[in-house]
């Protein structure tokens, strides 16, 4: 008789989000004339960009004719596209970062669930308390996270570094010696980040601990401060300890189009073993390539048009973080991030719990966010709004909290 | 100090494609002026249909506009292709499929190599030999095989089902007890499939002894005999015991645009636990959606237009299958296959192992095929020829082969 990997039963009950659309819709259904602001998914509302468009419509055409049809794609990604990312994203920034240790895939999310396999069971991870829930659920399937309480809702084997307004959100290196740690930075929840220096220290406990870092650097189109890192590879040492994870999700919306990344330098090796060549087994195993498509509209990302265009989406994205930031900060609440990254993270009023604010928010303003304990307790009494609405919409709810 | 998955370490060292690559190479190289015909690798020639086309030009101009922009996809996939599959490749040929039991995904071969991730790691898998490499290589990686015997090319742990001209390449049931079956019909590499009845066996026999069947049915399109099941719940009892993994690679083309999916019954129980449920949790965990641009043009392959076309394109491998058995018959060679499939299943002849008929092919014929034995030890002595190659080529090819 066949057997389920029973680590899945440990996962707790419900996903964060879908409680989240059950309690708007509920709330949508008994009051269908109130006109609901949702700020609270990551989701991105701005179309893709005219010169991105332009490039997806000329490789269907392509794809429509023997002479220019693409089958299956190389395994790590075509090489005009590792080029163009190469170049963009590590050379034109001093880091050093060849085509073939870029593999393209569909999206961060997967590679960030994905990339725990090639390491072993019983290795201990480290992440961030407030987190992005696929680090951990994915190694919870994978059998290395322990025993859930619930009462303190944290795994017996995980390492949680809570970041938080008296450390200003910025993680301590943990008392037990962690062998894989998964930092997001700028971050998802909070939104805040470390300067550069904070990173380099990091990069240089990974290598005395001999640790991988496991970068996920979705949101580094949003970075305005000169003192931050785009990638980790700005980091000395980071090629010998560091995994970098990138999206086209939030620089060029294409949380629809679907489209990432990873990097696994050469240098990165457990004893003889190179990281590199594990994950282009795995990549030439386990998954397909992205569409021919998919890959010519993300070479497009990286063109003068493209570039010119998605400068302006992110602008625009960015000010509605300031009009969240400042609207909330006239509102007398304390907030943070919003400067580096589309996310506000605030500290909910009153003693209130996240999910407390939540329902008074979605009652009183009928604006949606997210509660910041749906991503780890120490985000419990805070709470995240995005940047990712229309303007309009981002004005008038902000409108209607100051007006609570 | 991290350490990794050292299961990838039992892998044997290279794929069977990239050698082939390399050979083919080597030989270009030192004969520039050969014209080399590949009927090696299955991926397809001809363009992707006018009516798919059309649709994701469609869909491209939907991601250009706010309004009809489309971002995260819903988990199983959008409602629209769900319910064109159901109706399509189920409620059509009275199979009970509903749409929350597709999951719409980036591929079959993803899936098929994702799929053991829900199932204990001490189950036992079985497999037909030869066989598709992915099934075996994404068990190793969750280190479910046991050790390598170099020597016969053959896992500890796996049960192996010969399939060869002496038993018509119908599997027969193992002595020892399998949890998990995979089975690939029409078959990949042999190009041969079982009937109905004999299907309808290995359900009886899975239900019996309580083992899943992983059933991977990419190339049911190219079916053409009556008394062949196109689905696997066309059997009785298969909502229990089956699991179905679909691509629209080779129906409609779709390697480069990658795009299929898997059946998951909600009868498929293990105890109290649903394995639709996990997989549900698995997709939603460490998966992010088919492109929108990618389900449109899926929704396109149930059209009317975009069934006629299919049509025509899977009539026209189909025309080549024919032109390569009648050949090799001519020319007096022993073929299998070819019938519901676009493969072509040769013995080689004067006891040629595989490789050395590889080699006597590209050298003498300047042709490209696929050694048996790259897909297990019973492959030994066969050889594969797809279908999927233009007209032209193929008819030079079979006349280069003829002539020898």
């Amino acid at each position: 008789m066949f057997q389920i990997n029973d680590n899945y039963q440990k996962l707790p009950g419900s996903y964060l989000f879908s409680t989240i659309g059950k309690k708007v819709n509920a709330y949508q259904q008994a009051n269908p004339d109130k006109n609901i602001i949702r700020l609270g998914i990551g989701d991105v509302t701005q179309p893709i960009a005219p010169a991105i468009i332009e490039a997806m419509h000329k490789a269907v055409d392509e794809m429509g004719h023997a002479e220019t049809f693409h089958g299956y794609a190389p395994d790590l990604g075509y090489e005009f596209l590792r080029k163009a990312i190469v170049e963009n994203d590590y050379k034109a920034r001093g880091c050093e970062v060849e085509a073939d240790e870029v593999f393209v895939s569909d999206g961060a999310k997967s590679d960030s669930a994905n990339i725990q396999e090639i390491f072993a069971q019983n290795n201990r991870i480290a992440v961030c308390d407030p987190v992005y829930p696929v680090y951990v659920d994915s190694n919870v399937m994978a059998g290395r996270t322990g025993t859930y309480d619930k009462n303190t809702e944290t795994w017996s084997d995980v390492i949680y570094m809570p970041c938080t307004a008296e450390n200003n959100f910025v993680p301590e290196f943990p008392k037990e010696t962690p062998d894989m740690i998964y930092l997001c930075l700028p971050n998802n929840p909070t939104g805040t980040t470390l300067t550069k220096d904070q990173l380099q220290e990091w990069v240089d406990y990974a290598n005395r601990v001999g640790a991988v870092i496991i970068y996920d650097a979705a949101y580094e189109a949003y970075i305005s401060e000169d003192n931050v890192a785009h990638s980790i590879y700005e980091c000395k040492g980071a090629r010998n300890c560091a995994i970098e994870l990138r999206s086209f999700s939030k620089n060029a919306g294409f949380t629809g189009v679907r489209l990432g990344f990873t990097v696994v330098p050469k240098d990165l090796k457990c004893g003889d073993v190179s990281l590199n060549a594990m994950w282009a087994r795995r990549h030439g195993t386990k998954f397909n390539g992205a569409p021919y498509i998919v890959q010519r509209a993300g070479e497009a990302v990286y063109s003068e048009a493209g570039k010119a265009q998605l400068k302006e989406q992110v602008a625009y994205y960015m000010k509605n973080a300031k009009t969240i930031k400042d609207g909330l900060k006239d509102a007398g609440y304390t907030v943070f991030g919003g400067v580096n990254a589309p996310y506000i993270w605030l500290k909910t009023p009153d003693q209130m719990t996240s999910w407390e604010f939540f329902d008074y928010l979605l009652e009183k303003a009928n604006v949606v966010g997210t509660p910041g304990s749906g991503f780890g307790p120490s985000g419990e009494g805070y709470f995240r709004l995005t940047a990712f609405g229309n303007y309009e919409n981002t004005v008038q709810a902000l409108e209607r909290i100051k007006a609570l």
